[in-house]
């Protein structure tokens, strides 16, 4: 018998809260339960019809053999031509980097990047998966609380107080998982500005770009004046409806594109090949209009869900303005929010994700709910809630 | 203007020579040139039929969301179940873990064992990648020379020489690249044995089972006597020929199971689900007897190749019995094996990737030669060679 070695790295990876408690969710299923699922950060719709079928006619046309490292050409011009045609915005292809989810953009980001001991600012509560990217690397996240006052975002003023003589990045994200908040245009530029005076790098996460619902779509792209020091992460997982297979883009600066390349050639080989040829599709007016379409439903849900869930006493401090995420307090119905979320699960089959998935800054107060469900779905999971509430937790 | 910022890690990794190579011939074949592709490990015949099939039918009938991020656990239960039949070795479902190709099974395995500085110790001309996934874990690649004499495979006395107090994993390959060589199974158990005496762990990469030609494929997990300290690392690219859908698998210890659980939840999310409902398909009889009718193919141009090479004084010092390529000894015929591929590629047209992508053990002598085109165009190959050589290189 062999003793167990782990790297020490792993000591500070922990698992998803979310994924445990969709297996158990799962596990309630295969019992007889019915069980409403508000946990995963994965819409309903499906993906896109027009997209399926360009799968399919590659599958039959194309071999699927190993693409360059970095995606295919026209898939690299048709993401660039969609920044210039959306937002305005000329990038070279060159810059767009394909890979394997928004998961490949943010290792190949932080490998590139992060040195031993290297400090990464990013608010917290935030996308778990962040810190563990830069534990991965041997980094140091710095998990910087952010509370509703400043929509759960890290401000140019916390860049100023917790940059640290070891501090290289900072990472943020707009629409915001587990907030769903944004970050104005203005606040942008100055974070910009404070990354930028101290020498760091600004990681920025578009991964829910265009899920927005009372503000236009924006991206970092168009709103700094210089982005030589600034790596967009971007997905077609959650506004283009494809999270299973895979896909993501990053657009770096053109001073890394060389050695993204390599990287990406030696711990990916390439991206999938079936996911790039469906992807074009994404870009069809066909397409684009059952996108906005989906997104126009989402903003129903949410308009419906946050003032059903105030009707149960669960406070939304900060409204959220995109993504599908609502960060709840339900601090006022339960002291523990993952006592909570385990409770509501078993009693209501209400599948929601507690706080303490998403880091360490009161935790306990907050749950993640995801209304990836249609209406109904959700208004039956608030009932179930209220009624689980009524009968005592 | 901000400096650019990269991490140490990024000076020890360098790009892979055959992607650099196809990206010339691609260019050459712009301007209106026949190139014959013998540079890159992937074969000419493409994803089998059937594959393809279940590839549609899963895009019209399954949802494509998220999968577990170990996979489908009928994905799993299937290649457990091609081990009992195939190998006849039982295996745990839940030690098989499904990934984004081998690459991710390689970089969660690193990810899960390497510290800072901790040393691995690999055979020297080897798969590039290898030594580049563990310098990103910042752990030291210790590259073990091997020759012609020992098959170009690492021995149990070179184990023995060259671990040392920072040493905590040997990774051997059988089929290897860029040699296609194997390990005999008395050798095999004799590593095993001095890696389990100091207390290290076995990286096994089985990436090109099934491709061996002489003698019946084979698996470290039914010819070592236990495997609690060994990560076996396998593909669908190769054998099954799934190159661009990027999906591998790895079987761990069961006691590793659960973190690498988190790892890959963190890591990678999950594998691609249109691959993974594709890759079920390889199993199937008929699929089955496509790939073993194509594994005769290949052992067809290997027998072709080898004295096609030699009559142009290529030498083969150790007769490959698997995989796909020839490492080839170009000493007698030029002096630098890179400039050889190189003048090769402009003045026959013909790619092949040089010893340098392979590490520092005089990778000016050889060559590796990808058998991955039909006889006919291997002849052609060979005759421009020839002819490139007689009129002075």
């Amino acid at each position: 018998m062999n003793e167990k070695r782990l790297a020490k790295r792993m000591s500070h990876i922990k698992p998803f809260q979310a994924m445990e408690i969709q297996s158990r969710a799962r596990a309630l299923e295969l019992t007889g339960y019915d069980v409403i699922h508000m946990e995963i950060g994965e819409p309903d719709f499906g993906t896109p019809l027009p997209v399926i079928e360009a799968g399919k006619r590659a599958l039959d046309e194309q071999p699927m053999w190993y693409t360059p490292a970095l995606g295919l050409m026209p898939l690299r011009e048709a993401i660039a031509n969609f920044y210039q045609t959306k937002y305005g915005v000329t990038i070279e292809p060159e810059r767009v980097i394909v890979t394997a989810g928004s998961s490949a953009a943010l290792l190949l980001t932080f490998a590139a990047l992060v040195n031993d001991g290297d400090e990464v600012l990013m608010g917290d509560p935030g996308y778990p998966c962040n810190r563990h990217f830069v534990r991965s690397m041997d980094g140091v996240p710095v998990q910087v609380p952010v509370g509703a006052a400043s929509d759960f975002q890290m401000s140019a003023a916390d860049i100023s107080t917790h940059w640290g003589t070891r501090s290289i990045a900072a990472l943020i994200a707009s629409p915001a998982n587990p907030t769903g908040t944004l970050i104005a245009d203005e606040e942008l530029r100055r974070i910009h500005q404070q990354v930028t005076q101290r020498g760091g790098s600004l990681v920025v996460d578009e991964i829910y770009q265009g899920l927005t619902y009372d503000t236009a779509p924006s991206t970092a792209l168009s709103i700094l004046d210089h982005t030589d020091n600034v790596f967009i992460v971007n997905s077609f997982s959650k506004y283009f409806h494809m999270t299973g297979w895979r896909l993501g883009w990053m657009v770096v600066p053109k001073a890394y594109v060389k050695e993204m390349e390599t990287l990406a050639q030696n711990l990916f080989i390439a991206p999938s090949t079936p996911a790039q040829y469906a992807a074009m599709a994404v870009f069809l007016p066909e397409t684009m209009a059952t996108l906005d379409a989906r997104r126009g439903e989402l903003k129903k849900r949410r308009d419906f869900l946050i003032p059903a869930l105030e009707a149960i006493d669960f406070q939304v401090p900060a409204k959220p303005g995109g993504a599908f995420y609502v960060y709840a307090d339900t601090s006022t119905v339960a002291e523990d929010s993952f006592h909570l979320s385990s409770t509501l699960l078993e009693t209501a089959h209400v599948a929601m994700t507690p706080g303490r998935d998403f880091g360490v800054n009161h935790p306990e107060r907050y749950m993640r709910i995801a209304y990836t469900q249609p209406i109904a779905r959700l208004a039956d999971a608030v009932d179930r809630v209220r009624r689980s509430l009524v009968t005592g937790v």
